[in-house]
């Protein structure tokens, strides 16, 4: 469980986000494409293309391992080794016509996030961690290793969540108060959000409501380039957590923030 | 009043976007430049720098031009032709490191806007609009014309604003008022949002405590491709306007939000 991430596996995730992109990409910012006009959406097609597509590669390089996926759902998800799969995270985003939309192609050991992509298929970057080396971004640009940076007190932090409206009941109530400490909130970064907290330019991303396919992902983007990411208790993220995350770039500032939340 | 927009102020409006764009995108994500220390911010000396450039270019080529900026104030705001310049509108997202920052240009002849830039450093896209010809989108693609999509009804529409914080009491509750009635409300676009609404891709942008400089240039952009963009009461925008500002991609959707703002 504490070994690096094999190279194979890597390779593979990258592959994957290169197959997503080029399913996703080619509709960006068509509005006649994208329009949700009934039940079975024009975003729907493309996400079950793009989800589809990484399936595929996976069956055919890596049969044994598990998939769970946003719109094909689970496939052994009780396999050693699990991909989970997020097509296209930021639907209402790829609608609109906003950049900041991605996929998101997590794998799991024995539950355990292992290996994790953030592809940005409008802004032809992404952001590959894995257990045993550095986060990296790769671009156009090539590869650059990326890190958070220690804030350590809220009140000089910045916060980033989807959406305000994203939080019911007690969540919305600890998410405001975490939202009156910190210096910088923001609204709508999505995916996006954990990559930028991964280079050091976010402090924090507090969501709530989230399925598996949402999160998975971005812990060993976020834990390979000295952050935190867990649940709303501070304990690991895995496909049966609650749907609360947060994510912090140093471990000072992910304690202060938890305690907030829980009204300390 | 009703002529045409000059072809030599679309020109030299698209060249201060060039210049705007030489000063700020160097600084895009490039963490330890933008970090917010001290009174006089590294981003306020960029902000600067971008303006200073805009104001020099327009000294050289209209003198006889008033020029109204965020960060050097008003010169001759009496004139016929006034430039309104924000060096760096979304300043918050251009600290985090997100790309839909952006710099605003308008030209109003005897205070009414005439042309009006969108320029966004880090996308390398920019909206054009000019009174007597249909907005564009500017890229390394070309030039492509944009309109609005008619939606007609607030149920079926999507509403973009920086941010829900941005709105003082009677404010925040239209707000909200307006945010339950759409089908799909956004934060987080800053300047982009009314270049998506241009595109058709997005179709309210409502905002309140806006300065000038602010909003002013995407007047022009909006009404080129088909929309409508006013105070709350439906009134012209002007330098002298009281901030909050409402564009909608067609007519009858703009007077479907202003009457829910309004209570009615």
């Amino acid at each position: 469980m504490t070994d690096a991430c094999p190279e194979a596996f890597v390779a593979l995730a990258d592959r994957l986000a290169d197959a997503a992109r080029a399913e996703v990409r080619p509709h960006y910012r068509k509005r006649h494409e994208v329009e949700d006009k009934a039940d079975t959406s024009p975003v729907t097609a493309i996400d079950r293309a793009s989800e589809a597509a990484m399936r595929r590669l996976i069956a055919a390089e890596m049969p044994a391992h598990g998939v769970v996926g946003e719109e094909y759902g689970r496939d052994r998800p009780d396999a050693e080794f699990v991909w989970v799969l997020d097509p296209i995270d930021g639907t209402k985003r790829f609608i609109t016509g906003f950049p900041t939309f991605g996929t998101l192609i997590a794998l799991l050991q024995d539950g355990v996030p292992l290996l994790g992509v953030i592809e940005m298929p409008a802004l032809e970057e992404r952001w590959i961690g894995a257990r045993g080396r550095p986060s990296i971004r790769r671009s156009a640009a090539g590869d650059e290793e990326v890190s958070t940076q220690a804030r350590g007190a809220l009140d000089g932090a910045s916060l980033s969540a989807s959406s305000p409206h994203m939080f019911d009941g007690e969540d919305a109530a600890a998410f405001e108060r975490l939202r009156r400490s910190v210096k910088l909130p923001l609204y709508g970064g999505d995916c996006y959000s954990y990559g930028l907290l991964a280079e050091g330019l976010l402090d924090l991303v507090v969501e709530a409501n989230m399925d598996p396919y949402d999160y998975l992902a971005q812990v060993a983007v976020v834990e390979g380039a000295g952050g935190v990411m867990t649940d709303w208790q501070g304990r690991p993220l895995g496909l049966e957590s609650d749907g609360r995350t947060i994510a912090a770039g140093d471990p000072a500032l992910h304690a202060a923030a938890l305690a907030c939340l829980a009204g300390a």
